[in-house]
């Protein structure tokens, strides 16, 4: 129908050979990115606007070959992304790329359905529900919560979609008794070191922002909540009128990796009819080895639990594993059947028991995650991803060691998973303030090496450095030249011993 | 530090090596695909479990190799997948897949980098705010919702996530001015064609259900919104003390490609301060074609649009457009600043004027999409699109003729894009329920036969079956093919001219 280059190509767009060869040589350009990524600075030295500035106003009228492409990807975008899969990069949470999660990812880009209900694809349908099941029993979670115990699993692409969802149902669970009026009077709680993930999914279903409690922790308890402050927090919203909703216990926080006790607030969320939801966003990923199974006990008592094998299961993004005590909470909040989605040959889902994921999520439209985690799965295997998380547990700890063994660090929360804090130690009483100055001179200067990336948090006041360590290409030895990278920078800004 | 197969593995996940060669095998296994597609039933004959049934109840404890993997997915997994990316797929709408679609992908998640905010990787947070200008001229946009021009635009993963965000962001506005009671309040309002993910949004941000107004139109307006039934709803709305909110326009609806008139909605909105949205999922891709741009004649009234380029824009999964006329009305909504995002050394970003996409949408963790819909624009070009999209118009057109020349079938809607919606007819009056029968059995013995996927609506109480054309692999000969098995399919199921 059309000549020339540019035009055909679009036509042809699924062509064999032209996938092949192009598709390859994508393979080999991330092949070259993963062995040389060591080499770049983590965090690129983009002045805003730079990247912008080299692009054209508008795309280009007539198509342009592929090598043209990835040669402008090379000397254009690669230099100015933060590179996340590189071996020193220790900021935020890790985000783990891996050759299974890549193959996973790419079958179900290039198959591209879109199991939206059963009847739009079967197989990926079962293969979420068999995955997800899957998946729970290796993070040891309670029956109640699977599939196989009346429960069930849903992949959603973030934590905020589960809170969202999570916190839709049980708001419209608790509007079918108070009636709309009742949405004033919801009152969800989380702690001063959850994600604000929970105060933006409060904001999103419609709970009043002064309805939002956070409760404070302290260094007592790890900065894990306490039932007895969340119970008191409630005693109060009750007498003033106010229906408590939901509960957010964090297995492993952002700031500090810390833990809230899921057995006290699943006992307290119970007697007060609120929704616990249990975010292992990070830590999660930890809870395969039985040995760090023992922070979620008491899960039984959750509605809700949810972890991101996006973070630290060698699953690209995006894959974040929700599950729920009760499906049908989370359906009744979030189902639509419009004619163009029944089914004409197949009995009603809602009455077969088929599984309908459009209703268990925000989006009509989802990508066919399960593939991803199933190859990832299958490919490692429960005994080769606990030795991967083990492994950068032990480097963690490690990097604790040294600053512990070292006078002039103080290490601020204890290292339960893989993540570590730390900061410069004040020098004598009083000089809080300068030593802030020098924890984050000591980051900046660390970041601006380009042989490393970490981010801060503050707690009580103090500035605290983070060092999350978890990425798919980190070896021992890139822990130990940070610690001396740390060493030389402290250093350079002045630390001493006390 | 581990020995034997599989947890080496995954300990050493991003070896290039080890990257390369599994990565081409699912070149070569998807390569495959492309090839034998064609010959497969488009929908699977999958008894519901038995996908299940094949799968262990728990993930292997060893990794296994990437082969065994694959062979499972040819064995297992491919006989029970609806092939939308087959040449026979018309249902729903069409997913498209094409080989630059699918290498921007790649490149995606191989670098598998997380831009939430810009200093998490500056390239992709500029990539992005280019890549989304370059579309929204393409398609006609009027400036204001460009970046260029004050607005700005933003990727998400599905339009169901563009509503929910740009609902919130239109009751936050409200709510500033009404207090939180005044939730309570508002109405939001959408035509009985609108897709549900309207009604779905407005439940999740907390309007109450009976504020939701589905508004009926009729095939004399071509089943578009008249402004008349609009007003006619929000004045009685406002005379019972309600606050009307947000207005959904469509430009191509789901049931039957139905257009509403943007202007004319427009303007209602602007007079009684409402939110318009433009829904232009699936025929945002023929707008950038100028002789249909005057569909979104009078967009320069809108609030937001949106469209999915992995509709119908050879951009594989998933990737949505919404631009904005008022960024600060989206982010007021949706922004968080915890400390572990804050940046320690630029300014804060809301000072610099710089984009933290984080406070664009739902989630925090979000994939970077630009690259993408970047290599799709690059890779095809405004000339190549074009022609991609008025070959499909094309193809829709001559099934839209074919049924007209022959007696037995109607055209229910006129074709605008290339959606043909049809059924056969009634022979004499009366017979409507017959003829609802005759078209139910014609559809399921279409869908049966494995050589089409096709599904229907409902509209005036009359079963229509869709015949959506826009896959990436369909050729004329699919669609001569298509009808040949529609009228030997409409005689088997007893089918006579009037």
């Amino acid at each position: 129908m059309a000549t020339g280059g540019a035009p055909f190509d679009a036509l042809s767009s699924l062509d064999p050979e032209t996938f092949t060869g192009e598709s390859r040589a994508v393979i080999s350009f991330l092949a070259d990115y993963y062995r040389d990524v060591e080499t770049y600075p983590v965090q690129p030295q983009a002045l805003p606007g730079r990247l912008r500035a080299l692009l054209p106003d508008a795309p280009p009228e007539n198509g342009e070959p592929m090598e043209v492409i990835l040669e402008e990807v090379r000397t254009h975008i690669v230099p100015a992304l933060t590179h996340w899969q590189g071996p020193r990069f220790f900021a935020y949470f890790p985000m783990n790329a891996s050759t299974a999660g890549f193959a996973g990812e790419m079958l179900s880009t290039g198959l591209n359905i879109v199991p939206f209900m059963r009847a739009a694809s079967p197989a990926a349908t079962e293969l979420e529900c068999a995955v997800v099941d899957w998946m729970g029993k290796l993070a040891g979670l309670t029956d109640r919560l699977l599939f196989s115990g009346g429960g069930g699993g849903v992949l959603h692409g973030s934590t905020c979609e589960a809170v969202v969802c999570t916190l839709a149902a049980a708001r419209d669970r608790a509007l079918s008794r108070l009636g709309d009026e009742g949405i004033l009077r919801l009152v969800v709680y989380a702690s001063d070191q959850s994600h604000c993930t929970f105060q933006k999914g409060a904001r999103i279903v419609g709970i009043p922002r002064s309805n939002f409690r956070v409760i404070p922790t302290t260094a007592a308890s790890g900065y894990g909540l306490t039932a007895d402050s969340v119970r008191d927090a409630v005693e109060a919203d009750v007498a003033s009128g106010l229906v408590p909703l939901y509960l957010c216990a964090t297995v492993g926080t952002t700031g500090l990796g810390a833990v809230d006790p899921v057995r006290d607030l699943g006992e307290l969320a119970r007697n007060h009819g609120m929704w616990l939801h249990v975010d292992a966003a990070y830590a999660g990923s930890a809870l395969i080895c039985p040995e760090f199974q023992h922070h979620i006990d008491g899960v039984e008592l959750a509605e809700s639990v949810s972890m991101n094998p996006h973070k630290w299961f060698l699953t690209n993004m995006d894959c974040c594993c929700l599950w729920v005590a009760s499906p049908a909470a989370l359906t009744s909040a979030l189902s639509t059947n419009p004619e163009y989605l029944t089914n004409v040959t197949e009995e009603s889902a809602a009455g077969a028991g088929v599984v309908d994921y459009k209703d268990w999520q925000i989006a009509l439209s989802r990508p066919f995650r399960a593939m991803k985690l199933w190859v990832v799965l299958r490919r490692y295997g429960g005994a080769g991803m606990r030795a991967y998380v083990r492994r950068h547990v032990e480097m963690a700890r490690w990097f604790e060691q040294a600053l512990e063994a070292d006078g002039r660090f103080e290490v601020v929360a204890p290292t339960r998973f893989s993540l570590v804090t730390f900061r410069l130690r004040p020098r004598h009483e009083g000089d809080d303030d300068a030593v802030d100055g020098l924890n984050r001179r000591l980051l900046v200067a660390v970041n601006g090496s380009g042989r490393a990336f970490m981010t801060h948090f503050v707690v009580d006041g103090k500035f605290v450095i983070r060092m999350a360590v978890g990425g798919a290409m980190i070896q021992m030895r890139h822990v130990q030249d940070t610690w001396e990278l740390v060493c030389e920078k402290a250093e350079e800004v002045g630390a001493v011993l006390k």
